[in-house]
């Protein structure tokens, strides 16, 4: 075992990001080492990296980012017991409190004082990480690396889709992001009638058609809230899956909603949005449900079982594969709006 | 019978309104004739009098308005065949078609071309109503006129509170008009561990505490969202009812609410608000019902359950009984915010 | 329009059945009157032509059976408003009372006073059948007529796999009757991660798989608990689907259900079973659906997308097309278990 | 600290137990040391202490029984962090493993390797008793100790009663021994409309009234079937707490049930039983909910809100009172059917 790594921080309160050479992080009783196999860019980690608003409000340098991976285990701490040595596994990023209400009632991804791998300690952009080992998911050995680490941002389009029953319903996912374009695959895997999606970027919108949308409606180009009346006699959609934070899209997507539907955010806006609180949720009798992270552990078993079957196929949202030291590459597509999800691989 | 009735009606598009001699009205084949013996007043019937913005965009005169009421049959139409004459009825005033999608999944109370009996359709401030059969409600003999009638806005408060679980939760009604005050006294019944009230007037406080409020918060003077975090442990609320349509408050009410809480909206802002989505719905988790209307008819089962065995006393909130012609009083009063729930009898 | 019409009568109280002439049926104002295109054969028209104990003690004859049907509408009530003549319709065969409380809270399917078709009443093997207009379902002009008469059946499928979370869970289906293997296509169609099938036919354990059964399990030679033990790494199914009434089978399903799984029950033993409910269901912390016909009009918008948008295709259980004349050859392949959805064409 | 403590042990396999003189548990790294303040007697313990069926087959000997208790923390394991000495606690008895299917999608309660305290590892019968710390439940220091130790069953009533909404509904309680009889509060403080509860025991029946219940009928003396059916107006009860495990009762709760209606069975029948599945389950299109312990820990917070607030007064059915010497006595009337719950304090 060697002493030190590399790894891509923050060194300082500044956009961008430099390759360092870490110590090997130390593991407490109730913590593994992971070998870092693949580690995937979210659209978090790209705020860090340009020091967006609210990175400069939240994070504090240095920080080695990044959360979404894969990898082995290499060392467990002395009071481990479930998780080994060479198990292959992907984390669980939202490190809650055990002993809190929320964690203690089933949802702990709300937990208040929740810890967020990467953002609020030391993350995965790095050849090992350190984290409990009761965040450690354990992953079928045949499951490449790049898909083992995207489970954790597809299990965030599961929960959204799945927060209620989607089977048979019309669906609209407005945001073509990699978590709303696996929120088309997802929907479309769990028997829904119809599945539109939105977005204003091509690319996206080609991925969204290959991931199984009924329509891809390029919203620069037509009105979603049009094509979607039209093409539900009237009605508007069942299920409405915010992906996008963008107020307009928002809108949209209330608009195209139909009465009595149900609406899922996951989408963040970077500030407060006007809302039509009458006419969008109380008149419209809308359920609405705000989605942060996953169900611990309920949503990796879905996600498991969707991407195990091959029902849903991950894959073509995962556009690009670098090294980890060809981090700025990787950045400036996503900055870009070139890349979907991007894999990089540290070893 | 009479030929004309006296009508309390909005002849012209102005603020006021006229009581007037009207032609009682003829019934259809689907029928059935009312003759009122309560109507109440609810807080549209004050946007209509006073001829707000929103009257004004909705309302075409001339009107006789009002819609809360309870009466007796004294005619049916020919295909009647489960309304009686001589029943004792009050009306759920969401009048759905029924040929429609919501109405036959079991949300007519949603349904987009729902029209509201003395707002889209001539009312109850009258000695006669007439009405669908479909819509009737049968009262038991010996409930006073004025109980019948407030059940139908007793009934939004039923299906605000009762939208998702709330026995042994903290509750928080924002807003105590008699729809939020109801909510205090329905949370209490239902066995809330503790249901917080916030208003600014203290009238209306005092009738909160009656209906059995844990703490009555005049926000004018506390700040609530303190008071519910110290009394909650510093979790804040599983459940907030908001009823006030206030911007304030509403910030207030998610401030208060606990991440992973409930939150349903019947209160109608009068316009667009600011929502903090990112940090009020989706990193708190919260799920967010649309509340419109009542279900029907699963709401007045309940709320005849509620107001029947007593479980919850609905008469603090009744602070004022008029004879139909005294309406000027009975509005001034209501404009003042000296009343709460207001009974005007035609007879 | 003749007067009289073919139709296919319990005439005795015995078994069998006879083709007789008899007048076509006068509608009453609330009625319409039906041409028959397609009437498909249930299992409770088996019991009535067979005469077993069910039928004795329920049926009143003479009696025209048969309930599940297609055809046009040739003739309307005078009250009727939202069907038309020329309507392409199916029927709801449950014909609730409306002045009930079952109906009134949405559970008309299982108001107890339901009067069902072709059993209570004079049913659709026929050239005419008449109906409240209330239980029409309009169909789209192209779907064929077997097709749309068994939308019928297929809602009892999708009613049981439906009535709770299938997607991304494990499924066992009990019995391969015909609603059983609509089943199969419709959990597989909804995302279940798995779909196991028992039955000892091997002609329906063929259909199965053809529907999309993960292992369909001849329960006659091989042991399914084992079988879906040892596929589930021990735990067991998610749901069971309980289609096939027969206490061997049932016993085996609670056996292979996971603790803490669902159960939905559409099977019908012919009399009471024992049921070990302190292991199977109290311990297991088992949740058990009774599910009688379909969710009124929710599963038939359902059925409709499941159909016509080709996510399930469920013409392979429709084994056989008989004229209506040709009925006994047709209940004789049924009795033989030489067929599983047979169709009669009275035209 | 001595070195021996006094315990109540099943030293051999007859019926009987013995009090004696053992050593204090040793605890592990991640247990506690409990000092026992009360401990009751559950019905299981008694099955324990008469030796019957279940309890040869299923009992090791020796063993110190005893499960519901409440005491103080005198020791703590090395890797405890949340629970520290002097905390006074109460015991969650189902002790799961945690690298499990049902403990990590939150079904923990149903875990099937789970292990029980007093049942499958020594119990709560002595002045000490050691667990895992993570099944310690913090009492407010004011609480009894008897009240703190019949949390445990208190919150079986919880589960129960709570596993759908009961607010304004009618519930029959078929069973009156101390968990049915909390059951009775723990529904009327709900708010559900009536409370039935049916035994043939007066005592029982007389706390039962005392516990709210609107009629507690004698099933000895009146058909307790045809005073529902009375009471509702023919329709039945909405909801069926099955908590005596007796076939004649189970029946009649069922004949009891509305259509629709919903049942939550925790009574364990002592074998398999008759079951009529077509009508009562099937056609009646009753949801039916296996329950077993508790939802870990969203029930104990449910009790400590129901217990603390005075929403329910668990007292009433704690009717006896005795030193753990005195256990002869103590089964003797449980034995007789002159106690409902049973103190029994080792200090």
């Amino acid at each position: 075992m060697p002493e030190t790594m590399r790894a891509l921080c923050k060194t300082r309160p500044e956009a961008g990001a430099e390759l360092i050479e870490a110590p090997i992080p130390q593991i407490g009783p109730d913590d593994i080492l992971v070998k870092v196999r693949a580690s995937t860019i979210c659209g978090t980690d790209l705020h860090i990296y340009n020091w967006d608003a609210w990175a400069q409000a939240r994070i504090k340098t240095p920080l080695i980012f990044g959360h979404e991976c894969s990898g082995d285990v290499v060392e467990t701490g002395k009071n481990v017991r479930d998780v080994k040595v060479s198990d292959y596994v992907s984390l669980e990023t939202h490190i809650a409190t055990e002993e809190s209400y929320q964690t203690r009632i089933c949802q702990a991804n709300v937990e208040p004082s929740v810890r967020i791998l990467g953002v609020d300690r030391q993350g995965s952009y790095a050849e090992y990480v350190a984290v409990p080992a009761r965040v450690a998911w354990k992953n079928p050995k045949a499951m490449a690396p790049e898909i083992a680490s995207i489970q954790e941002p597809f299990g965030n389009a599961v929960y959204t889709v799945l927060s209620a029953p989607v089977t048979a319903k019309t669906v609209l996912v407005t945001g073509c992001g990699p978590i709303g374009l696996w929120a088309v695959g997802i929907a479309k895997a769990s028997g829904a009638q119809a599945v539109y999606a939105t977005d204003i970027n091509p690319k996206r919108l080609a991925i969204a058609e290959e991931m199984g949308a009924t329509i891809a409606i390029n919203s620069a180009e037509a009105d979603p809230v049009e094509v979607i009346k039209r093409e539900t006699g009237g009605i508007g959609v069942d299920v409405l899956c915010e992906m996008s934070g963008n107020p307009r899209a928002i809108k949209q997507g209330f608009d195209a909603l139909r009465n009595g539907g149900r609406v899922s955010i996951l989408g963040i806006p970077s500030r407060p949005i006007e809302v039509d609180i009458a006419n969008d949720i109380v008149f419209k009798g809308a359920t609405i449900y705000g989605i942060s992270g996953r169900l611990i552990w309920e949503t990796w078993y879905q996600t498991q079982a969707f991407i195990t079957t091959g029902m849903v196929n991950p894959s073509p949202v995962i556009t690009h594969r670098f090294k980890l030291e060809e981090y700025a590459e990787a950045f400036k597509l996503m900055n870009d709006g070139d890349a979907a999800k991007v894999a990089l691989f540290p070893q």
